[in-house]
């Protein structure tokens, strides 16, 4: 008697139908996986996976059967439905979460542009105007270069990570985010995760110079990609507390939450994680265990918007601070703009194409998307933007 | 240069603002406090508040000024805004959240109307296409009369208890409740909270003449309303065990989670609490120790009907589940009808007014609301109802 989420509720007035969903692969810095909602209402809805290895397999041939025909005003209950369909086969982590989450995207511009509304209007209403971005400058100016050049250890010097600062804060990003798992020079077993001395003083130099470039212009965080032990990250930390970073990210390996708690007890500086933690129970512990001041769900990957909403009020009620991950396309950004639109406690969205110059030409659009470092949230129906078609196809991946 | 909650967002639409806020009390089995929300958009958003005192002044006089002029669309925001106005002078729980809560319902019916919506596709979508109500029986059939009549006594006795059980499973309820914490007609010091055997066995036999009546055509649950010690309700608990009760609301006071989690791990039933409640902190606890297995946050009270799918999300990442209690008029069960449609882990909304006959004449409609035990969702603008204002005006409480 009780429906299921395999029942559609019945409407009195028309009741849109998904008549198709499929992905098309755009090749960016990565693989970014555009998905495609079609309905029988006149609209598409567009969202975007994670970049990974069988999700167009999981969309195309898994979730389009189970989401044909349904209803795709439903958005939560499609969600419940396709993690329900899954079920054993990985639906509550890794790449089935991420095709789940992608689709649950172009759901929400699908309902948005159908309801004509503005997805964060579906969100609970706007909170800003704008939501503010932050540059994520991996190994600093020229890393792109010297890889190619292959002379990558030239991309490690301080001069390249103040260059890429400079650049960066030039542009209006308020916040900077630099990686600080790279080469010395030395050569050291970084299996072990531990750092010497000198391995420390190195990063301690990245730091320094770029700090001491920006100033009072910006904010600076750092991003050490899971390859330290607690006793190694304390020490950097330590060797970092000059320097009133924002945030460490990833110091440790993503999957122990209680060491992540210990190194938090253990150091000053405020940490970061979560690109790799999926659904409020992925974060379950990390908030409530108080590991992290930043938590950073990636929208298309950890569930998708109202998912990452939910994260968002989870560590609202331990008053902390949500800054999703993001390296995907502007359909990825746009989700986190409307995250962030609606998330009290948001501060700052990651952008990660600084180093893919036709990134603002996906969008069908005579301004850029970011401008001063923040997208102005959008009172367009759904998403807020339309891709550019034929910019999409000129970088299809084949 | 970050906008705060009293910054509202720009549209390049047209926005609708907030013109006055005010209240209207019905007398009803409880001074159900109706918030009225005027807009310029040529719509009233309708709200309730939980009754209490001094919510009809701090909304007339406090928070109508906060929202002259205001957005009515940024539901969320001005929430948040609401909070912080009141802030230190007692947002956070009792009477302040309360006028809140009310004032988020209306909230939630003005932006339904004006953007055309039911309040639920602005929550995420519907899940269910009717919501079940359990009927509150209080002290079974005849307590009215009786307490009229100076005969209280006589409404405390298994006759009265399955005859109002019969009535309601009749009306097509699935669920029943009934209040245990009543006199047996013995003298007991009722406030040492503990109860010696004929006492548990008076409360025995009530249970038992319900179960005995109603057999497999619904559940029955128990209120003891805040009136037993830890080992009192052990005892209790232990004298229900044939039973198979849906749940036992309320056995211990309502502010220490500690002794309610003591309690979750001695007894085989399902434990409830909530009402009294504020947010998802004031749940927090509750959930994150485990200590009862259902949830029920009073809607118009707790924090309103956002706050309370966050309460129904929090409880989700436990498995627990929602049973939202209300004692309101047909608005505020119908924020619960809303809540009921969008969050998965609900299961059934209290109705409380079994003994008002007019309760159903309050909403302008040929149809009774409840039929069967359960309310269909309703696909029309806002929660979905308009009152009968000249049968609000009968019973207006002056």
């Amino acid at each position: 008697m009780w429906p299921d989420f395999d029942q559609t509720p019945e409407r009195n007035t028309g009741t849109p139908e998904i008549t198709d969903v499929s992905t098309v692969v755009v090749d960016g810095n990565f693989p970014w996986t555009i998905v495609t909602l079609e309905t029988d209402a006149g609209v598409t809805g567009i969202g975007e996976a994670y970049p990974s290895p069988g999700v167009h397999e999981v969309i195309t041939d898994y979730l389009q059967p189970v989401l044909s025909g349904e209803n795709p005003l439903d958005v939560e209950r499609l969600y419940h439905l396709m993690r329900e369909s899954l079920s054993g086969r990985g639906s509550q982590q890794g790449m089935g979460t991420i095709a789940i989450s992608g689709v649950e995207l172009a759901l929400w511009d699908a309902a948005g542009k159908i309801l004509e509304q503005p997805v964060y209007q579906l969100l609970g209403g706007k909170m800003r105007e704008e939501v503010r971005l932050y540059a994520d400058c991996h190994a600093g100016e020229g890393m792109v270069e010297a890889a190619l050049d292959e002379q990558p250890t030239e991309a490690y010097e301080a001069a390249a990570y103040a260059k890429a600062a400079r650049s960066a804060v030039d542009d209006g990003f308020e916040i900077v985010k630099f990686d600080l798992d790279v080469p010395s020079g030395r050569e050291i077993d970084t299996l072990a995760r531990h750092f010497d001395g000198p391995e420390i003083e190195h990063k301690r130099a990245l730091v320094e110079a770029v700090t001491d470039e920006v100033g009072d212009e910006a904010e600076v965080a750092v991003d050490l990609h899971w390859n330290f032990s607690v006793e190694a990250a304390e020490k950097l930390c330590q060797a970092l507390e000059p320097y009133d970073l924002a945030w460490i990210e990833d110091p440790l390996p993503p999957e122990n939450e209680d060491a992540m708690a210990q190194l938090n007890r253990n150091v000053s500086q405020a940490l970061l994680t979560g690109e790799n933690c999926y659904g409020r129970h992925g974060f379950q512990d990390l908030v409530e265990q108080q590991a992290v001041s930043f938590v950073a769900p990636d929208i298309p990957k950890t569930g998708g918007i109202a998912e990452t909403k939910k994260i968002g009020e989870l560590a609202d009620t331990y008053y902390m601070t949500l800054t999703p991950h993001n390296v995907g396309s502007p359909v990825a950004t746009m989700a986190g703009v409307h995250v962030g639109a609606t998330v009290p406690n948001f501060l700052a969205l990651e952008y990660h194409a600084r180093d893919v110059p036709w990134w603002d030409d996906l969008v069908d659009s005579d301004e850029p998307l970011i401008q001063d470092g923040r997208i102005t949230v959008p009172d367009t129906p759904g998403l807020g933007i339309e891709l550019d078609w034929d910019v999409v196809e000129e970088h299809r991946k084949t």
